[in-house]
């Protein structure tokens, strides 16, 4: 293949983890990479904010500069790999506004600021492409927005959280509680020591607003996403769920209806025979529906230096050879405006598990509650206690509103004595 | 988006399940895909071998035609879905020839005379377009060309045949006898009247092929896939599969060694905790490996009329954008030549389930003639038998060659009685 074309310039911002196995990559692979993109790579440089710092040897000292500015500035592909909003929200429109193609796994970015950022690129006709932004290493955005271009998703459905993921698989393979298994995987370097961001459903709610965006063609923020995370998920929902021939992932929803978009992560109820049920530990995978494919999935390892790195560089790959070709990519824009649909106005099922007292006319009066808030009950599954049963119902789909309500109505009901959890149910028929 | 562009002609060459499903897409989603496309799309023309044969009410009678090489002639856009080597070959031909676009999913066409259809395309700067030939509406394409193109792809598993997985999964579950489902497969028209083509492995061997082409960058033909299928699966064989922890499937093993590639189709032991094994009946999945990202999983319908659709349809609007912009798409060609292996060179491992006499000394025995041919037994299992114990030995990778002639010897050898069976294993540590 003829490499006749002047190199196309790379800049990395950034040399973390996933910055340091780009910049390996970039430099082992280079022959291979000018291959596939059709023109020499160069790397113009390396952002870091103190250059004094030791790195990586794989990171030559003369390409680490402090003037990240004068970086882009002389770069056809920007990489940012430094997270978080600002400087990288300022150098990427700067990149973009020059015509710079821009490579990105800043996921908190694109949650809070995408409809910015795209609409910088549209207006450039500069490429701005994400894909170690949404899922780690598992390839979607092409699959999503290329090989389903032909066709209309309806709902995605994705585990795009190791760390929660990790900590329900202990909870449920080992009978330990939240606080245990958060205690061990702490130890083991699984979750963060404020692992707020992952057990509280954050990170999971940015790259829900981000699937939503691909899959909808919409531009869908953070702000629109419903979240609830995994912190009070008690033993006691465990075991329930493997009873009921279910398990509880932590998942991001985003869903089409005929009155618009929904987009929430929350705890979610999933039958043990579901695709998605046998992802374990700190695997990452998303199931599509679509109309015409019908039930797709995608499966592999959603963090991790060298599985973002290879995310990163077949981005890198597509834009250099769009630089090379001096056009854009065919990443078309969000050109859709559904309405986003107030988490009441989600249709969800609920299994709702509560305490009652053990005499005649209880179940009656429980589903006269249902009933009187137009909540279809689709099983009622008794489990014995000491002078109390208790009692799994699971509902038909119905409004989030008036799955609320009902539950409202329980908590006040002589008729129960307690609710011990509600959980969301998705993927049975 | 602005569509002042000239629309973009479209022939259909082929009106049977997914011709018609295509058509129905076309017309109904036009003004969605123009939108994608940036240009209007306009049904050529379909052709079909006997205009006077009635058809879906979906595609107007004015579009049919029986002149092929006038509608080729006339389109951007040549959508082959006729299956079989000629005339779609020749009509493939004809139109990369003119420097039109070609979206197939004939997957023996490319098979047995893709290096011949590739050479085309290059040598005419048109796209070859192919998604729904390898695994219906699996996106795998785009994943592995574009997404992975900064990685290197060393394995690919995939479960690419859901007659095959069908049958399998029934006997699994139900005990039955492969005669018995696929006697049941062909009453319900899951198989064919003359199951050949699938249980015999060459449907998967077609698909190996263009796996194998796709991961390794490297033209692989039919000729090169070893193919065995799942005709001489025992209850037994299910059954110890069980008992030992594994299932069988039947798998495409397309594999880069330091030697070359291997390409083959078998029956195969796998870990029920590998992502494959819970893939359930007509569903098919193909689980990648790749130096940087890991383990991926692609999972969705690899057949059916719609869901092929779907993967035709994302490859009309990619290449309908090409010719829009008037260029031709990023999907590169076959650049490398990895030698492909023999069988004989496979690196694989054996499960051997045999019968052996009920005295001392017969593990000894057994052992070394493992030993004699250099293959590491990793372990040993016994079961109870009449006069005779039954014994799984599993072996470590090992050169097939070497694992033959040790089946060869333990066939001959006095120490056993009878091999029962030689399944080989993959997706163990």
């Amino acid at each position: 293949m003829s490499t006749t074309a002047d190199p196309v310039k790379i800049a990395v911002l950034g040399c973390g983890t996933v910055g340091t196995e780009v910049v390996r990559l970039l430099l082992t692979q280079a022959e291979d990479l000018a291959a596939r993109v059709g023109a020499g790579i160069e790397l113009a440089g390396v952002y870091v904010r103190d250059t004094s710092v030791p790195r990586d040897p794989v990171v030559p000292v003369g390409a680490l500069t402090s003037d990240a500015d004068a970086l882009v500035d002389g770069a056809d592909v920007v990489v940012e790999l430094m997270g978080g909003i600002e400087p990288a929200r300022t150098l990427i429109l700067r990149a973009l506004n020059r015509g710079a193609a821009v490579v990105t796994a800043n996921k908190a970015l694109l949650a809070e600021r995408g409809a910015e950022l795209y609409e910088a690129a549209d207006a450039a006709g500069a490429d701005l492409y994400y894909e170690a932004a949404v899922a780690g290493a598992i390839p979607l955005v092409r699959p999503v927005r290329e090989s389903l271009a032909g066709d209309t998703v309806t709902r995605i459905l994705g585990i795009v959280n190791g760390t929660t993921n990790y900590v329900l698989d202990e909870m449920t393979s080992k009978g330990l509680s939240y606080d245990e298994v958060v205690a061990e995987a702490q130890r083991l370097g699984y979750a963060e020591a404020d692992p707020t961001a992952d057990v509280g459903g954050h990170d999971a709610a940015a790259k829900a607003a981000i699937l939503a965006s691909l899959a909808f063609h919409q531009r869908v923020g953070l702000d629109d996403v419903y979240c609830e995370g995994i912190t009070a998920i008690t033993p006691d929902d465990i075991q329930a769920a493997t009873e009921t021939g279910r398990v509880i992932k932590l998942l991001a929803v985003a869903e089409r209806t005929d009155t618009g978009v929904s987009v929430r992560v929350h705890p979610t109820l999933v039958p043990v025979d579901h695709p998605l049920a046998g992802v374990r530990g700190a695997f990452n995978a998303v199931f599509v529906e679509a109309e015409a494919a019908g039930e797709l999935m995608f499966y592999g390892q959603g963090a991790g230096g060298l599985p973002t790195a290879s995310a990163v560089l077949g981005d890198i790959v597509s834009v250099a050879r769009h630089q090379a070709n001096g056009g854009k990519g065919p990443l078309e824009s969000n050109y859709a405006s559904h309405e986003v649909l107030p988490m009441d106005a989600a249709l969800t099922r609920y299994a709702v598990r509560m305490s009652v007292p053990d005499r005649p006319g209880t179940l009656a009066a429980v589903a006269s509650i249902f009933a009187a808030h137009g909540v279809g009950i689709e099983s009622v599954r008794q489990m014995a206690g000491k002078g109390h049963a208790g009692l799994i119902l699971s509902t038909h789909r119905a409004y989030e509103a008036a799955l609320r309500a009902t539950v409202e109505e329980l908590r006040d009901t002589d008729a129960v004595k307690d609710v011990w959890s509600v959980l969301r149910i998705e993927g049975e028929l």
